[in-house]
């Protein structure tokens, strides 16, 4: 054993006993879960006839609009053949129109909950239902931190954010592009991103959908991880496919969409909608539009494949009336996403929706009041995986190692959030006022000893101390807090044993891969 | 006209006339309300059956447990001929005790819904049903800002605070002790309070309850300003109380709600539940003893003067479990807020709940996550007067001009929120999206440009500008941009008229009553 690993060894010790030592002493340890049973209910925005409209509109869309599909004639083929009416625009551009109902029709097989399997069993995670999975953000080609600021990403960046994320237990999903590692090949990076989540994290994972190609490397590299036969029956992967709102699914991504399903892997179909720029700037539009474009693309899968996994998504973004730019967090787009999880539920599939959203370009009070009303329509509406769960700063294209740590604290807080609240003798408590009665403290009192453990979450990164002590200690805000942490879970972080004969396996076909192709970097 | 009058005056035009300039031209213009009118649905955490546990636990807290009332004879006198069961436990101690329902009974005659006057008649607010007033945080000793840092408050923090107030329409009340002015004596300062309030606002207000001469001294200020009459016929001041917690009423209180009461005057009663050092631990338990608390206080009120005006409150916080500090902002005060909003329905009383609540000593991503949480459940649970909207900070110990900005921004955003999602054959924007089809951006489409000014809330403090613009002009946080919208505030800020008569005649008996008085500083 090294110096260094002798420390690190010493350390990890002195975490694990932790303050109280003994087996249920760390704080938190009740609230930990491989993914989250919702037992709050959900807060249903809309009335039945405001809903029934919704759907109408977007069955219309479907109906009179349709969708445009280009470069991929098998796609066309399937829906022509599950009974679209199809036009053909140009050469290898379509529209094809649907009649109300039909595509709902054919998601008649999609399953409304499945399993996606881990490579550790224990964090296997569900989703659909009243499932609820936290992931990291995904897609920044930047990231940053306050000591180096903003900067293009890179795959040590990844592999950082992937440590991350598996050293904290709020999340339960270890992403897809978390950052684009821009140091590698564009058509390589995939190869780079996958080893990533396999090799450092032991949670489930996002492949790529860049390519057809690659989105079969990633399929191909999850039969080497968990054997070809258990991929061919259980879910292992999903790819996260975006439509190019308003209305159209390019050939890459239909490909993409169909090679996943193909494998009966999951998939998320996502219209990022940007009122205004792609879709209505009124909100019930751009739900209505959404619920369209998603449930359009989810069918293609069970033509595909019928029963194969699948995810309804929203991704509902507003625009500053001052200067055309997106805007993240605003309270337009909450209220969107309160409406797509009832619209989901009457589709009985499972939803991406939200996350911890923020234009700003620092870990400071905008990103967070911006987060929180992103992220508790998430919570609230229902949403079943939620991508975008921490690190999500500056409008989607940075990726911050500070906001990481502090969303993935308040991710925590939102474990005992979505506990509810338990009514039940115990927790009554009369006993605990009638012990002592009027006037008296109950901080002694047998139900305040039975509860203290389990009763409130524990915050590693708030301040909660009286000023005098805030002040003693440096006066610190929690941005700073966030740099220290983060840098100190990255020191401690321990990778998850991988099996040596997979892990060689899986050098083996990368090399293959890389070798078989010249750079490429667009 | 002296220099900075012109100036002054010149700024004002500048701003009147704003970007676009004409009318309704102003950002957020459609968002202006007196208060506003909750288009949402409130999100009912718990079902049926555990509500009328709670319920029922509260009724025997009052009935087997009772409450303590500490020297005030009248008010055991009135509770006793109400049918109260009365035990003196030592000179001027009781415990009283009631029957299962007997409170709630008592509380039949108070209103479900009333009018708190303003002096200017268009600021007054409703309190009730689906109207929610924002109001500013209340009893701070300590005031904050970036330059000073934390000092104790003065009556120059007090009177900048009412004018911020004042300034922003995000806010439609005035509040109460938005700090305490600590360099005017305890015994004066009540009336320099509520003259601040009044010269410096034309909103509504709360008075002083620190004592029964200084809660009729305030609405004595207010029958000066509105006339006698007027005053005994109509709400024009509240006072907020506290209750003992636990399950203590002391005589000051006391004497202060009947004073109130009898004037036909508002009063919110609050008891201020820390769990496990004056409430259970757990949740469940801290509410079923908050509501039997505040239905006691409010109770007093009806006995005294029925259909006297009357607010139930909630006040939920909890317990770090490292220092023993209260702390605020955690999701299981969330929880909290969220029931109490059910009970107080099932009573049929107007509530005040939570507000931007953070132990956060600066108005950083700490303050504004631990706001949020709090924030939403209050914007959620239906409560109808939300104190602590703006300016919270350091555990309610320190108000901060900063965040008192920062969250008066996030009060605008949530008026666009309590709006809800507008479901019409307009908002739909089918025809948005038929007028150009797939593929195309929908910025110059006939729906946009009928929408563009009102769809979504246009933060005056969040930058939402691409990177490098913001990168370019200094790379600011929230912070920093609050601690200059302060300032350029209180800079443009302009007193609403008030008679001089009247203000003469609040200045003559303000004195009169200081020369009555010596000074006491306790």
């Amino acid at each position: 054993m090294t110096a260094a690993e002798a420390k690190r060894t010493a350390r990890r010790r002195a975490r694990r006993g932790g303050a109280g030592a003994g087996g249920g002493a760390e704080p938190n340890a009740h609230l930990r879960v491989p993914w989250i049973t919702r037992r709050i209910p959900t807060y249903d925005l809309l009335d039945e006839e405001s809903l029934v409209r919704i759907e109408q509109t977007a069955d219309r869309i479907l109906a009179e609009i349709g969708m445009e599909f280009r470069e991929d004639a098998e796609t066309v083929r399937l829906f022509r053949e599950a009974g679209g009416e199809v036009r053909e625009l140009s050469k290898d551009v379509w529209n094809i129109r649907f009649e109300p109902g039909m595509i709902r029709e054919i998601l008649r097989t999609a399953p409304s909950r499945f399993t996606q399997h881990a490579r550790n069993p224990a964090n296997s995670v569900e989703i659909g239902g009243d499932a609820v999975v936290f992931a990291p953000s995904y897609g920044s080609p930047f990231v940053m931190d306050l000591d180096r600021g903003r900067r293009y990403g890179t795959i040590e960046d990844f592999r950082n954010f992937v440590k991350l994320g598996q050293s904290s237990p709020w999340l339960h999903h270890s992403g897809g592009t978390i950052c684009e590692p821009t140091d590698i090949p564009v058509n390589k990076r995939h190869l780079d991103m996958v080893y990533a989540h396999i090799r450092y994290s032991d949670r489930a994972f996002l492949g790529s959908i860049t390519a057809p190609e690659r989105a079969a490397d990633s399929i191909e590299m999850c039969r080497i991880l968990f054997g070809a036969d258990f991929v061919d029956e259980n879910c292992v992967i999903m790819g996260n496919f975006n439509t190019t709102s308003p209305l159209v699914l390019d050939g890459v991504t239909t490909a993409g969409i169909r090679t996943y399903a193909a494998a009966g892997q999951g998939s998320i179909h996502l219209p990022f909608l940007l009122g205004g720029a792609v879709s209505p700037l009124t909100m019930a539009g751009s739900v209505a539009q959404c619920l369209a474009e998603s449930m359009t693309s989810c069918a293609l899968t069970q033509l595909v494949r019928p029963g194969a996994p699948v995810v309804l998504a929203s991704f509902q973004s507003t625009m500053s009336l001052r200067s055309g730019s997106p805007t993240f967090g605003t309270p337009e787009a909450a209220l969107g996403s309160l409406v797509m999880g009832q619209l989901a539920r009457r589709l009985n599939l499972p939803l991406r929706c939200a996350g911890n959203f923020t234009n700003s370009k620092l870990p400071d009070a905008q990103a967070m009041s911006q987060a929180l009303m992103s992220m508790m329509s998430a919570v609230q509406c229902g949403a079943n995986y939620i991508l975008h769960s921490a690190g999500f700063l500056d409008g989607l294209l940075s990726m911050s190692y500070e906001k990481f740590v502090i969303d993935t604290d308040l991710c925590g807080a939102l474990h005992a959030y979505m506990r509810g609240l338990d009514v039940s003798e115990d927790t009554l408590g009369f006993d605990a006022l009638a012990e002592l009665g009027p006037g008296q403290h109950l901080f002694s009192t047998a139900h305040t000893l039975r509860h203290y453990q389990t009763a409130y979450w524990d915050s590693a990164l708030d301040d909660n101390q009286p000023w005098e002590t805030w002040d003693e200690q440096g006066g610190s805000d929690m941005a700073t807090r966030a740099n220290k942490r983060w840098k100190k879970l990255l020191d401690e972080y321990e990778a998850p044993a991988l099996d040596e004969g997979i892990d060689d396996g899986l050098k083996g076909f990368i090399a293959k891969r890389k070798e078989m192709m010249a750079d490429a970097w667009y």
